[in-house]
């Protein structure tokens, strides 16, 4: 049997401003340099590409057969709540022998809330 | 002379989902609990209640005399490249006395970005 092939989606918002891509950009760069067995993706909701069905349509005829999507948002609004968990059923419905998982928003872990409290204190100068 | 009284302003998007403002509210307290010293606000830009320029202004009248703006957005889109300059603005015209900075955005921070490297580089399992 081969080895199960892993791929990691981080998803983001999008926005009108290419400026606004590069932290997320970063983000995935430095992710996959510390993932190197694991095709880490950046997939967007709206107004920038790649969006997620084909990022994952793209993996899936790469072979990948675990997806896991990491929600690149600080909360947990409507995006995360109906557009990203109907996004999943309709990847569930479209390939049916992928294992697909879906992680907390990055806002809500409590050492990316220290890192944000960290630079909000520095801030104050 | 009085001493110099601080406030700092978490200044983040605002969505029609309640539960979206869990992780803002908890920055928001992590923060004021490190910071005796300075006032530390929550404000939104839309879809939430307080917005920037009422909770400026509120500050302004309890003798705050020195305001940060933390953007607590990921990116730099529109919002923070023209909403935010125009907020900021209007707020220096309104309050004259008042000396205003506003800070980069918390996704673009080296120590955010670590921290959520390493919540992607969990979320594989």
């Amino acid at each position: 049997m081969a080895q199960t092939k892993k791929a990691l989606v981080l998803f983001a918002h999008g926005a009108r401003a290419a400026s606004w891509a590069a932290p997320f950009e970063r983000l995935r760069d430095l992710t996959a340099a510390r993932l190197p067995d694991c095709a880490v993706r950046l997939a967007f909701l709206e107004l920038m590409e790649p969006r997620l069905p084909e990022t994952v349509a793209a993996l899936v005829a790469e072979g990948v057969d675990e997806v896991t999507i990491v929600p690149v948002f600080l909360g947990q609004g409507g995006h995360l709540l109906r557009d990203l968990p109907l996004l999943a059923e309709g990847l569930r419905t479209a390939h049916p022998g992928l294992r697909l998982s879906v992680a907390g928003a990055v806002g809500e872990d409590p050492g990316v809330l220290a890192a944000m409290t960290d630079y909000c204190v520095r801030s104050t100068g």
